[in-house]
């Protein structure tokens, strides 16, 4: 462990910051979801938020710098902190995965991996799943491809409402958590629905700061929330870091 | 900047953890404080939160081990990450602060001399400030020897009083956010201005949790919100940092 501190737990090391609202809606799930009977229990967390990041919609449409730079050098930095293992609550970051997993010796728990396997644990009889997603999220296929492997049909938005749902995630962004745009969230996830989706994950981190399960006719089933409660499994070492999560050999 | 990130604002150390949801209240206060028209207007932080550093209070009680070692390494490490100045959201662990100041060549911000500013400021006139605060934090004299510079007045609890505040804050500190809890702590602060307090301090980062300016019959001053403000003025360089919060010369 870092700085001496004696412990059996996995320090975790977050790449943060996309956005800070995010951030903070996923350490607080991760304490949330932590077992504690005094502050000690609580895990030891790494957090670098750096909301200076390039854009990451932007720059996989090729109208922006790319972020995977910055990622890898923040990576880093984290596992020379202390990390133990990395998270990013940033569903479209995930594009510049191999990036970051070429930057540390850390292990790297992938979100988009994780919710998908949550998918396949909690709706085993669901074939196919909504995604509100950022548009370099879908465009970039991270959830088409592991759902892919797992047998299940994404659903998408029809491009025109998709440029819609981008413009909303960048108010949410910004911290606008009114009710008009819960509604309209909310008007998203039926549009899955009504395309077919049997439940609809929450794929991009601003999501679920305006969108609870229980407020669409169909689940929803929170990317975020998902990573937390595996990432405190792994750190408190009730099951191993997933073999996938392993960067470098 | 640390990375290699290009930008006019200084990155923000945050020595955290005590308790995590104290220092996801902070972060939040720190979002929300600044100035943003896009992600990228955000202030890049880093936060070590660590919630196994020893209990502060206990270890000014000569009951524990003491968490100087363990937050001096923290601080350190921040200022390796690449943190500009530092700052703790724990008004206690600042007993502890002549510690940090040694082990780094950063500015430490001081919670304590921040709020007190910032009472001075908003109460020019309200000679006599409650403190909520926990034992550790009062037997250290932290907020009574920044007062007595300003020539104000400190209000406390009864030494039984204070022992069931006490026990009020480590419920809070494990998620305990009920009605039945907040209602405890407006009953604390009610006795503070009973015993002739102007205004009460939040002066536990878990008393923000369970207690917002309004829910007392006289001005409740937020520790952490100031602390927060400050941190953005700071960082964006809107102000110089505090000629005190220099740790060598």
């Amino acid at each position: 462990m870092a700085n001496g501190t004696p412990s059996a737990s996995l320090v975790i090391g977050v790449l943060g910051g996309m956005g800070p609202r995010a951030t903070v809606d996923f350490y607080s799930k991760l304490i949330a979801a932590t077992p504690a009977e005094c502050e000690q229990d609580h895990l030891r967390v790494h957090i670098d938020s750096n909301p200076q990041i390039p854009d990451r919609s932007e720059a996989l449409a090729g109208r922006g710098e790319s972020p995977g730079t910055v990622l890898a050098a923040m990576a880093a930095g984290l596992e020379r902190a202390g990390a133990d293992f990395l998270v990013m609550p940033c569903n479209t970051a995930h594009a510049f995965e191999p990036e970051i997993r070429a930057a540390v010796n850390v292990p790297f728990v992938s979100m988009i991996e994780e919710a998908c396997a949550s998918c396949d644990h909690l709706f085993p009889n669901s074939p196919r799943f909504g995604l509100l997603a950022t548009r370099g999220c879908i465009e970039a296929g991270l959830y088409q491809k592991a759902f892919a492997r797992l047998g299940r049909t994404p659903v998408v938005l029809t491009p025109a409402d998709q440029e819609r749902l981008m413009a909303l995630l960048y108010r949410v962004k910004l911290g606008d958590l009114s009710s008009a745009t819960r509604n309209a969230m909310r008007t998203f996830g039926e549009m899955l629905i009504d395309a077919g989706a049997d439940a609809v994950i929450a794929a991009c981190t601003e999501v679920p700061l305006v969108l609870s399960d229980g407020d669409l006719t169909r689940p929803v089933l929170d990317a975020t929330t998902h990573l937390a409660r595996r990432c405190v499994r792994y750190a408190l070492r009730f099951e191993p870091l997933p073999a996938a999560s392993i960067s470098r050999t």
